[in-house]
């Protein structure tokens, strides 16, 4: 491997001076060949596919594998957008001059290496590679055994693309080797890689933070609240709570527990529960919340019941990305924000309340990536946020936190120019 | 440790939110403390440097110990320049309205608890606490024991202080244990502290960096480079050479190694030798460099003469911190840029010429946290750059790059204020 990396580490200082057009160029190409090559990507699918439909993986994992012309479409779709953003590189952040006459500039520049690991969305390896290409860094993408086929071939004609408009084709690189020693060997090629995006569940990415010794950018772990204010508008509320868990339970910014104040638990829970009834949803609920409920008939109509059993501890600390809820009444916005601080994992967090006062001590005093008032969970995403594309959404607080644009793939230099000072 | 590092944590909820006012309050307070406390911390600091004298510390170790009237009140004149400076916290780096209302706000908050692993200087002690506190952060200090007494008598006077103002004392706290396990149980407090920064030599900051868990601020190992371009004003060049590697040559940031183009090695290398030989500085070289110092007298004058030995591949990877300077001769400003690449450690880089395009090439290819033309990289400091502060320099690309004031203890989160928006 140490070989591929030092081609992709070559491949990184010939795109520190790449040109905004250079890199647009590239990114046009490599929608062409994507278009011109999609027979062969289409039918290196099929194996994936069908090796996959062999093993009985179930639908939903070959639903996230599975491409199509129209897919490819979309993909394609994807570059373009990329290529109308704007490019990062090079801004100046700040300048100033000192009293003895350098001139000080913050310039921003890219990363350099990036290593991507992700599991099987083939739209992962495009969009990735479109990403840092856009913002010169070379990439080193590690993709999962059941879409080896696929990624080989994507990468292929990424990689012809690049090298027609006369780049190095090693600013995209994926491993041959999708053995879990792989992952290993990455992480802790320190000097080689300058940052690990681990993109997928918690357990990789905690072996990836246990076991790197290359930055690491955290993604994605969402234990994410909503909190029902005293002073909530209940509407609101039921609204938002509903978005926030069904509208796609499996992402990690959909909401995990919901807290509700005591004062209101009874105009507030009755309702919302009927309706997470209808859409399937199973409740996680405290002593409190299931006495209220336990007064309601939880038959609410044909084919519509309640399904809740008692939380446990462990049950407000997981994050179901499903359709379960946690439930919990809390006599104060005080609680609330302890209850979120404990179990929450950084994420996004939201209250629902018409009290200014209190939003603004949840916002304050709420530690997480992105803290709403009045607002769904659901939008801590590079998308909602307006940056135009997104590489994960980081639950770490150094470097990027929320969701990561093009400007989180990059960092920053100093360029001092002087004439003849010393100390 | 862990119930320390829960303290801390809870230590740090609470300062989210407090005022510049009440940070200012805490810091004003801490520098009256230490004047009225300055016996005993005297008094402790001679206990330290008694057993470093016992055990026969080289006397450079002895002065980076000892404490005196006059290094206290440096230390307290050091608070109030802290006082001084502009609050970070709370800054609104961007914020924008979404098509749908959703108002953005990406605002600068604290890290939440930074652990900071040290050596024996007590002034790093204080100035640590203060930049954490002034920034709204939490600090769990892992300094060295050979100033446990100082340390602990320190300690006590700034968190007797921070009380006195009605602000929790966990803000400051500082590892009794001094074996090497206290470091490692630092860094792998996953959840519990956000950062790590390991100020120290490199053996200590490679040992963080490959068993850390929690992210960590690599700082200070500067394999530096002054490269004398075809073009450059031979004047500036030697002055800069002899600056760069002599006014203080046991920091990161001063040259281990000076690049010369074969065109005009002739005119720079005799100069330049004679005046390193005089200030007491031996050189390591390669064959060219060796050639032309040989035509010339190597004994200068009465006491002064050049030691020279060929340069190993070794040296120019080396961070002698010393008086000790590689020097090559190079065929183009390409290959001095390769050398830098191969050998530098992304610290601070320089090149000496008159040409402009020359110098653009340079700034923008050498990838390094502060790239200079025509000055010393003796400038990349906290202070030298008007930070009014530092409290390291960072080699990363992650986070912070170069030298780390206030603004580079603090991260950010996104308030996001809608009236019931869902996706």
């Amino acid at each position: 491997m140490r070989d591929e990396l030092l081609r992709a580490r070559a491949a990184s200082r010939l795109a520190l001076t790449l040109t905004s057009e250079q890199k647009n160029m590239a990114l046009h190409a490599m929608g062409e060949e994507l278009i011109r090559s999609s027979e062969e990507i289409l039918l290196a699918n099929q194996l994936d596919v069908q090796r996959a439909q062999d093993a009985k993986e179930p639908s939903s994992r070959l639903d996230r594998l599975a491409l199509d012309k129209q897919r490819m479409q979309t993909i394609v779709d994807g570059l373009h957008d990329i290529i109308s953003l704007a490019d990062p590189i090079g801004e100046v952040l700040s300048a100033w001059t000192r009293p003895n006459g350098l001139y000080i500039e913050q310039v921003r520049v890219p990363l350099g290496v990036v290593g991507v690991i992700y599991e099987s969305r083939p739209n992962v390896t495009v969009d990735t590679a479109a990403l840092t290409l856009k913002t010169g860094n070379a990439v080193v993408l590690r993709g999962g055994k059941e879409a080896f086929e696929t990624n080989t071939a994507l990468i292929h004609a990424l990689r012809k693309a690049i090298t027609e408009v006369g780049l190095p084709a090693d600013l995209v690189m994926i491993l041959q080797n999708t053995n879990r020693s792989s992952i290993d060997e990455l992480i802790r090629a320190r000097g080689l890689i300058d940052v690990i995006i681990p993109r997928g569940g918690a357990g990789l990415i905690t072996h990836v933070v246990e076991h790197a010794t290359v930055p690491v950018i955290e993604t994605g772990v969402g234990n994410c609240h909503v909190y029902v204010d005293v002073q909530a508008n209940i509407d609101m509320a039921i609204d938002i709570i509903i978005n926030a868990k069904t509208q796609r339970p499996s992402v990690c910014n959909a909401i995990e527990t919901v807290l509700i104040h005591e004062a209101i638990a009874k105009q507030v829970l009755p309702r919302v529960s009927y309706q997470l009834a209808r859409l399937g949803v199973q409740l996680r609920v405290d002593e409190a919340s299931d006495m209220i409920l336990e007064n309601n008939d939880l038959v609410y109509e044909e084919g519509v019941f309640l399904v809740k059993q008692l939380a446990t501890d462990m049950d407000y600390a997981t994050e179901f990305l499903g359709l379960t809820l946690a439930v919990k009444i809390v006599p104060s916005l005080e609680n609330a924000i302890d209850h979120i601080m404990r179990y929450g994992t950084g994420h996004s967090e939201s209250i629902i309340t018409e009290d200014i006062e209190a939003a603004e001590i949840f916002l304050q005093t709420v530690d997480a990536a992105a803290v709403y008032h009045n607002a769904s969970t659901r939008f801590t995403d590079g998308y909602e946020f307006g940056f135009g594309a997104e590489i994960g959404i980081s639950t770490q607080k150094l470097h990027a936190r929320g969701p990561m644009g093009l400007r989180e793939l990059t960092g920053y230099k100093y360029m001092v120019r002087g004439n003849g000072q010393i100390r």
